[in-house]
């Protein structure tokens, strides 16, 4: 494919259908075995499992023959090709604590930026056969017994209303971070834990209101942004800005619950 | 069916499976459907919804059709014939709030006791079509795609290599409560929330070590209890008694564990 002009919308969705294709049943070999769980940070608990590495290499390996002049950017083997145009961003078991545990709340997350801007997403979860996915201008999600169906968020103007989720209640650091979220938490009608990626996909759906986590990875939202951006939602940082690189981020399906949801916590 | 005649097990077992059967199309009616979401409590919130009713009804005419003298207890409809000697234990949701945000993390509990002991339990999450159920001597799982295997729990003796469960932090009443899961918290390897009904599912699967919560009723726990200790673990409440009638509840894969656990919450 030539440099100087660029692959179809068609062409790049069509892809990260194949890499999802191919990720899955990688990992699922993996899934519910008693797998060695190497610890990557001293002290910390991180699970990588030969399920991470596994899917990573086979998505970067076909990313190489499909697109060569693209660029990669994985958990695992790093980033290929930085300074490319068009790069996409891999995370193949988004929510590894999930994963060791055996419930289905992890997915592959692939993205792919334009530049800075998130040109489509997908969020995989091989175990269930769901799967979640930006179009153009619009989201879809197909569900268990393979029925397809228009993602869209719902309206909830109010924290008052609204139900709110997060990976852990650990994940904030003691002092603002922790106590922003406690507001949230408190003024919400409902609060869960431990959805992992899922939670996002749930937003999209128009089922979860928000989603708020601190310390996140580019990998770990950047396939999530347009998923639940062109079912009607809107991710942002903390302070506002694109959460492409990752950080503290709030997503949010109703955008005025969003401007509400900053508010409250940069308050 | 004589009253002075017990029936077998497997007749037992084989209702436990219609009863499901019965039940999850007409849980899966309402999933993910912008539902009316009543609140039993005023002031909380306790989402009741009318997939709950319409499964509990279904299984107590089902019951009633097949075993008339049997006993009834439920969440929604209250106790039939509470002094029978066969009583079936239903919650036709467990988890209504991860129900209610479009994750499949709750189940149909289905418990039987005779008298004071329970005789078997089934777990059955009708969305991916996984069951767990516990036979006369062994634990059952149909994962996805129709597969079924035996559970075993896993050794794991040590707090500090064991993976610890519960449904959310503020389960836990302020005080005592919350400072015996704190301290199991604090010792343990790591901490999942929002699991529900599937964490139990994933102790008897071997993946999950410890399941702690406080202030259940005894359909949240009835059927849980033989498919864990028949996959080789033990389900007590926090004084070390049958957890059969619900309160502050202790599930571990390993007996010796459990003790270990058991010691660190009553220190």
């Amino acid at each position: 494919m030539a440099k100087d002009r660029p692959p179809s919308f068609k062409s790049l969705l069509d892809t990260a259908h194949q890499l999802a294709d191919l990720s899955g049943p990688v990992i699922l070999r993996h899934f519910r075995k008693r797998i060695k769980v190497d610890n990557k940070q001293d002290g910390g608990f991180d699970p990588v499992t030969a399920a991470d590495r596994g899917a990573e290499r086979v998505i970067a390996d076909a990313l190489a023959a499909r697109f060569p002049d693209h660029g990669v950017v994985g958990e695992e083997y790093g980033i290929r090709q930085p300074d490319a145009r068009y790069r996409w961003i891999v995370d193949p078991i988004d929510g590894t604590r999930s994963f060791i545990i055996g419930t289905p709340m992890w997915g592959t997350l692939i993205g792919l930026v334009d530049g800075a801007a998130p040109v489509l997403g997908m969020l995989d979860q091989p175990y269930t056969g769901e799967r979640f996915w930006s179009a153009e201008r619009a989201s879809y999600m197909r569900s268990i017994g393979g029925k397809t169906s228009r993602l869209r968020t719902r309206q909830c103007p109010r924290i008052e209303d609204a139900i709110v989720a997060t990976t852990h209640p650990d994940l904030f650091a003691q002092g603002r971070e922790a106590q922003s979220f406690e507001r949230v938490k408190r003024q919400s009608r409902m609060t869960r834990f431990g959805g992992d990626c899922y939670s996002y996909g749930m937003v999209a759906a128009g089922l979860i209101d928000v989603v708020i986590e601190a310390g996140l990875k580019s990998f770990d939202v950047v396939a999530l942004i347009p998923i639940i951006e062109r079912a009607g939602g809107r991710v942002t940082t903390w302070d506002g800005r694109p959460a492409t690189e990752g950080g503290n981020v709030l997503a949010c399906g109703d955008p005025a619950l969003h401007d509400a949801v900053l508010e409250l916590v940069n308050r």
